[in-house]
């Protein structure tokens, strides 16, 4: 298996074992020492341990759906489908891999939604 | 040229053309049918000529510079370090291709800074 076919494989099982809270799974695609960041809060998680204990302990009735994975050499980038309750969001992950397959580095963005700025309507619609 | 091949090479193109200004250059990657939307916001632009407008009349001496570049296919992910004057933030864009090369749908998320919730200081380090 090529590089690109296992950050494929790597980011599909990232979400999957996520979805269905198999921290086991999770933790073994992980680097043990995996960099977690969220650059909207200038949040970091250093380590797998403290990684799925983030996501074990995360509240809410959270699930996760892969709308788009891409991979390119030892990186992947995900488009997610966030349900949290009745709430739902997009969710853009950027994985890298180190040589062994492992997941070194994790950069997830939580897009929010926003009131478009005025002086634009003449040239979109709004769904 | 394989589709992975053309696709990071439209993907470039993309931002070098907007960094440039290059409305010609833009409007040669461009689907006549190109749809762009913004999630966050809920907008959408239908054609290129409409999208080319849209960023040729974009207000701000704005700056996209690419940190990361996926290809995959006909697909491309994008992962910008955008600067507005003194403002700096990432953007996250998700390029689709046709069978000619060139764009025919671009999804575009600014993720915003914001403050993190309380309850998880003691597995998150602040940068």
């Amino acid at each position: 298996m090529d590089d690109t076919a296992a950050a494929r494989q790597a980011a599909y099982a990232y979400v999957d074992s996520l979805e269905q809270r198999d921290w086991p799974r999770l933790t073994a695609l992980l680097a043990d020492d995996v960099v977690y960041e969220m650059p909207q809060t200038r949040e970091r998680i250093r380590g797998r341990q403290a990684f799925v204990r983030f996501n074990a302990d995360y509240p809410g009735d959270w699930h996760l759906r892969a709308r788009r994975v891409l991979a390119d050499g030892s990186r992947a980038a995900l488009l997610l489908d966030v349900r949290v309750g009745d709430e739902t969001l997009d969710a853009c992950i950027w994985l890298d891999l180190g040589d062994d397959g492992l997941i070194t580095r994790i950069t997830d963005y939580w897009p929010a939604a926003y009131d478009p700025p005025t002086g634009r309507e003449h040239l979109t619609e709004r769904w």
